[in-house]
């Protein structure tokens, strides 16, 4: 996986004491996975962290030196406990002020619904000196973005259309492709044809997933590579080894 | 929250590239988190990362180092992409040979079953020196445990197995005690009054999380403290304040 391509890396930062508390099970991370992985970005590192200043902002520091993009869920609501956005502005050392667009983009949005218009509800405006707006089109409160940072809400209706719209910003990388060959071989018979597989193709990644479909037992050898072509030769490798091991491939690679 | 009490902290490392793709959906984390609570130990950080040495190493030895446990999931499997045990024993500076008793463990399991012992398969009885056997009631191949790192598999079954053998281990901290009072109210409306008594209750965390129960919208107000009596104080306020604003409480606190 060492070749001189274009791939953008990405971290996640999944923010909330819910989601580490087990009250909330997180399904941002693999929306956000997937959709990044369509444009080519990789995302390198998820981390999941509670509603600590200091934690928010060590974290958002470090893993924004570390990649290309990093995007947080979380924490920008109107409450006491939505300290996402006072914690972005520290970690860049900027202000937190009121943002006019925000400011006019909530009131209209309160007007139209009848919605008291308050101190808190306008926390939701505070956007850091130097941000831009990411847009809401299901509540209306933004998200921004802050250099590489990418702030979203945690609600994953709300996260998935904000990543959606900033998707177009962001650079393309080579997008891998991937395949599947699934079999009813258990993992250690197929092991050691796999890591031989895997030494004479260095540049296609072999992941082997033991699992269940309709309650049968399922082998899913995933190959990723950069080359549809290296994808082809290894996939029917694969199937060879599986058929000199007495074993059923179950699903065609696709 | 700063109170003096006794209150294990632990870190959760789940290892795997498919969490990292989207290709798998993480459910490791909430079992573990619920489990550990519990027993009164607090997850203060969970980490997803690829199966990569380097960065399984270093997560290892610094989240080892900033908590009392760490629990890794995933990579104990035969493959040639199962490379957990690997760097934890790197992450310690030790040996990884075969395991006596995980070996007898193994071939017993795969005798019983007729299952071919080969060498990869007794890859999973690689040990890393000084580390003790975890039990696997699913399907024999051992995790460990080497000092404060518990090695788990990632197969949640197997996981919640090895878990739930290990929690009599553990140290146990004070349990936190939680309440939920649910309302109709916008987190906008309540905003105030909860910052309100979240100041006069400083040991008593208050969490909001709007939500959805049977298509209709529903804030959960969850607070969280050592004293029962500073919870049903703290929940008495929050009925009361939904009850001054015209909110209807649609749960009463369990």
């Amino acid at each position: 996986m060492n070749q001189a391509i274009n791939a953008p890396t990405a971290a996640v930062l999944l923010i909330g004491n819910e989601l580490l508390s087990g009250r909330t099970q997180d399904i941002n991370l693999s929306y956000i996975a997937r959709r990044l992985q369509e444009k080519g970005i990789r995302v390198k590192q998820a981390r999941i962290i509670p509603d600590n200043e200091r934690t928010i902002v060590d974290s958002i520091n470090e893993l924004r030196a570390q990649h290309d993009y990093l995007f947080t869920t979380g924490g920008i609501g109107p409450t006491h406990d939505d300290i996402t956005a006072d914690c972005v502005a520290k970690a860049f050392g900027v202000e937190l002020p009121i943002n006019e667009e925000a400011e006019r983009i909530l009131n209209a949005y309160f007007r139209e619904r009848e919605i008291e218009s308050n101190k808190e509800r306008l926390r939701m405006a505070r956007i850091p000196v130097g941000a831009s707006l990411v847009d809401n089109p299901v509540s209306a409160a933004p998200g921004f973005r802050m250099d590489n940072v990418f702030v979203f809400a945690g609600v994953p209706r709300i996260m998935q259309a904000m990543l959606d719209s900033v998707l177009p910003e962001l650079s393309e990388g080579t997008v891998m492709k991937n395949r599947t060959v699934t079999c009813n071989l258990g993992e250690g018979t197929i092991a050691a044809g796999l890591r031989t597989l895997q030494e004479q193709y260095p540049d296609v990644e072999i992941g082997s997933y033991p699992g269940k479909m309709d309650d049968q037992y399922l082998l899913s050898l995933v190959a990723t590579s950069l080359s549809i072509e290296r994808l082809d030769e290894v996939c029917s490798r694969i199937e060879q080894l599986i058929d000199q091991l007495g074993g059923k491939i179950t699903v065609k690679p696709g």
